[in-house]
């Protein structure tokens, strides 16, 4: 078991001039010591605009500064908010490339996807496709930290031509790549991009075995597509914490501070109103915190084993980490069982003042660390093979075009398209191989014509026209060829639309037998942030469909009625209908 | 006169593993010197993708390790390009807050415009809209860091609703806000600003002494609106230099880097073709410097006065601040009495050595800033009475509406066309105040999702799928609410395309009739830059459109064809119907 710090910097009102430096640089000095105590890790945590909650939201800043203070500690910036609207990943990249230079290392990143009011309000985020745009975001940093040239990237939300980062940073295995998790389904979606879970709700150990399990079983999957050039498979739980040899002292000067630090969140995520400049949090958590599951009455010292959350007499509360050093390693050791290999303590919570903090960091120190000393180094649960399998899953991108160059004045032009890897769909190459002379050339042409029309989403119409003209014979040897099919299941990938999905994962097989009696059978691959196509059956689709190649064709081109198709038994479905039903709007109008 | 330093971390091919962190810990090292040596400013850099040039291009942490490096010494963030695609004002704004509060003041940030290709490409700033882009940013970035409360933005570039940025910073009148002025012609613009100008472009004193008078010229005048609360009025000149007692030492050991600086500044900005990863600047510059005025031939030690730039046998070059104690002095002292009152020194340009670079700082701390420690500080010229005429200008945006709140899931108001007076229409408050328990909270979520739905693009998909299962009464019950309607008619004026106008101004008047035989009238008010959305009837419509409430949510969400509404009567029009024809363009699809 590790042991870290979560810096949120709160400061509840009332507030006096210089109460932000005071904070800030208090905690500085905690960062420090937990240096030099041997702790592993500070996340500093980057919210805007969460008064009282949060007040450090120049967090790189504040990172820089911990790199001059410690010499072992990992540096965690996060959790951050991703979204195009708030920094341009090359930004984020910059910044976290920078930190390693001056820190030689130990850098770490947990994203968040914008979640609250105070965020996605202030940055003008588009809550329908925050997801994806987040996910482009962390992607696009990962590729510009990894060690291949960048190339470029072409997303909905992120486009940029090839640039090289500087800083370059250390490339690999460095920076490690977090997600911080609001609630136990983001595990899935840490697991499918690579990530670690920074779980942020509180979960028992009991709770938590579950999640690291399914956390490992995504990472092991065929789900998992890393985003970095590592994986990072760590499962860190955040826990409100104080620690002190007599339990009440531990509960007085530490459960308050506790709570705050999660009503205050709740206050942003849940169930607050803010009025900027004015919400008293502090005023309202001590006139509520009884109704909304906080309340101090049931906290007691007791010598009983420490539940995260207690329920007594008909009331809720939060305990959290708040007892005594022997009370704080049973519940560690509990996580640690579940498979948790990092709790991250918030010893600052509300108005727990700075001296008790470090009185517990020390005590922390002096008898809990020393409890899982001789423990294994902890293990994530991979393989080396599993972790290899997931990162020859990874995409990073095509190779960076030698020729590409920009100057003085040249915004440079937009790169290729990084994306699927359903085998080449450029347009430019399309048409097939058989034939001679005029015919294979008209034909080369017309095949052109077609998958550039479907390549571009404007030329649906000239696709349609060439479909509905064309025979089962002429439309399985043009676009229903290798090369053709490529191309409509590119084109299909590129136009999934997350927001339309709903969250759907999995994968849909389509069975296309031809007038050869051959069926091609390919897959698309959908997860929370686009889909691939590939050229192969994966097991246990969530959808088959069965029709005839020509019949696909048409259907792709919006000329076969899917309904009626069903209806008169020319297409034949399989699996989860809820899904099937949502086809058309999860890939547009293809 | 004030003497600082300007850290671009230039890093010359070849590289090695580890230069980039030895390559900041050394500057770090500089910096911390440079405080204890009583120098005035450091100004790091934070450039793009600009390999060789310039490798801190996370400056923000850099100044956080400075700001646990120094006391005394103002910390600068720029030349740090501003553009809304690499990063949204209130990042920046609480990065500046955030080092203030660890430095306890002393912050300063030098805004520049994107001008180069690496940056406006691979960040995919629009040229034709930069300028007005960065000024919006600057102007919202002061705005979030002057003493009212920040009332939100509506710009072309930056539009925000109301929040408080924490940390909250000192508010005035740090941190200070300069330009970075690549050309003369700039330093217009930071006067119009009320900013101080970093003169990158090394003027000679008497070319100087010009750009000052001009820069007070503009800051006294009706011309100067500022954008922060404060004036900053100085006028800082960046040079290249080294010192050292013997002036061919100096020279020998400072030349190539003072060369380097600027030559690598003309590769991105004038000349140069750059291909990422690979394009090697330094084997570039040692091959062509003599050919593009960098020759180092003509550079020799006279003794003489010194010239910024140099002209002998016919060639060009640049000599900046390199020479002896004396040569300095005398060089700073012609500034001094241009009216420049800082000088920002390059003392680790290209290859320079640490050691040197160190030398050369000691030896100016002893023997060149004496030489002004009996002048009067620097006064920039302006009046108090000057400084509060050109404050009184200052815009600093509308009062905060006392009423204005934000919840968990509000995205804020939803938005107005510019300047709209539509009302409320706060998804959170949505639904109709009518109704009881069960069916009453059905309804306020039905609300809320169908109002978010419609207040985002891409929500159009699910706004049509909520329309087309939807009878009259619950159209008329949702959507068809006063706030419904005011959320319609706000998405409509956002979505108005001046450009499918062609030039059409006028208002469009919308009389719909519910089932409770009420008819709501609204108009829409085109003008050439916008549309904003009123609830009653403005005289002399273009247009006007009488249809059913349910119909029009219907017609809104693109589920009723207008023109077979028009021939089936369920729609009527009245005025001009060349406008009415180009109204679906006018509006996109809504």
């Amino acid at each position: 078991m590790r042991f870290g710090l979560l810096h949120e910097h709160p400061l509840p009102r009332p507030w006096t001039p210089g109460d932000e430096g005071r904070l800030l640089r208090e905690g500085l000095d905690r960062i420090a010591l937990a240096d030099r105590l041997g702790l592993h890790r500070v996340w500093v945590a980057e919210h805007h605009f969460q008064e009282e909650r949060s007040h450090g939201a120049g967090a790189l800043a504040v990172l820089g500064a911990a790199a001059q203070r410690t010499a072992r500690l990992r540096l965690g910036w996060g959790p951050v908010t991703l979204a195009s609207s708030i920094r341009h990943p090359a930004v984020l990249a910059a910044g976290l490339a920078t930190l390693e230079a001056l820190g030689d290392g130990r850098v770490d990143l947990a994203a968040a996807p914008a979640a609250v009011g105070a965020e996605v309000g202030g940055f003008g985020v588009d809550r329908a496709t925050a997801t994806p745009d987040w996910v482009e975001q962390l992607r696009t940093t990962a590729r510009l930290l990894a060690p291949e040239p960048f190339s470029g990237a072409d997303g909905r939300h992120v486009r940029m031509p090839p640039r090289a980062l500087v800083p370059a940073g250390s490339r690999s295995p460095d920076p490690g790549l977090w997600m911080a998790c609001a609630r136990p389904e983001d595990v899935r979606v840490a697991g499918e991009l690579g990530l670690g879970v920074l779980a942020q709700w509180l979960p028992e150990p009991e709770e938590a075995a579950e999640w690291v399990a399914e956390h490992r079983a995504v990472l092991r999957s065929e789900r998992c597509v890393p985003a970095g050039a590592a994986i990072t498979a760590g499962f860190a739980v955040v826990l409100p914490a104080h620690v002190h040899a007599d339990e009440r002292t531990a509960i007085d000067r530490g459960i308050d501070g506790a709570h705050f630090h999660a009503y205050a969140r709740e206050h942003y995520e849940t169930f607050g109103d803010h009025r900027p400049g004015s919400t008293d949090v502090w005023d309202a958590f001590s006139r509520h915190r009884e109704d909304v599951g906080f309340a101090r009455s049931i906290v007691v010292a007791d010598g009983a084993p420490l539940p995260v959350k207690l329920l007594r007499d008909g009331r809720a509360s939060l305990r959290g980490a708040v007892g005594t050093p022997g009370q704080v390693v049973e519940l560690a050791r509990r996580y640690a069982d579940a498979g948790v290999d990092e709790l991250v303590l918030v010893l600052d919570g509300g108005r727990t003042a700075h001296e008790h903090a470090v009185a517990s960091l020390e005590l922390l120190a002096a008898e809990v660390l020393p409890a899982f000393a001789a423990d294994p180094a902890p293990a994530d649960g991979l393989t080396a093979a599993e972790r290899d399998a997931a990162l020859a899953r990874r995409r990073p991108g095509p190779p960076l075009d030698p020729g590409y160059a920009f100057g003085p004045m040249d915004d440079g032009p937009v790169a290729e398209g990084p994306g699927g890897d359903a085998g080449p769909a450029a347009p430019g190459a399309a048409g097939d191989a058989a034939g001679s002379g005029a015919a294979a050339a008209g034909r080369g042409a017309a095949g052109v014509q077609v998958l550039r029309a479907i390549a571009q989403a404007r030329g649906a119409q000239a696709f349609r026209t060439f479909v509905r003209r064309s025979d089962d014979r002429r439309l399985e040897r043009t676009i229903g060829s290798a090369r053709g099919l490529a191309a409509v299941f590119a084109t299909m990938a590129a136009r999934f639309e997350p927001d339309a999905a709903a969250g759907f994962t999995g994968d849909l097989r389509y069975e296309l037998r031809g007038a050869d009696g051959v069926v091609r059978t390919w897959t698309v691959s959908c997860r929370l942030d686009g889909a691939t196509a590939h050229r192969d059956a994966r097991p246990d689709p969530a959808v088959t469909i069965k029709l005839g190649l020509a019949d696909f064709v048409r259907l792709a081109a919006g000329e076969l009625d899917p309904g009626k198709a069903l209806l008169t038994g020319r297409l034949d479905l399989e699996g989860d209908f809820a899904v099937a039903t949502r086809l058309g709007e999860m890939f547009g109008e293809v």
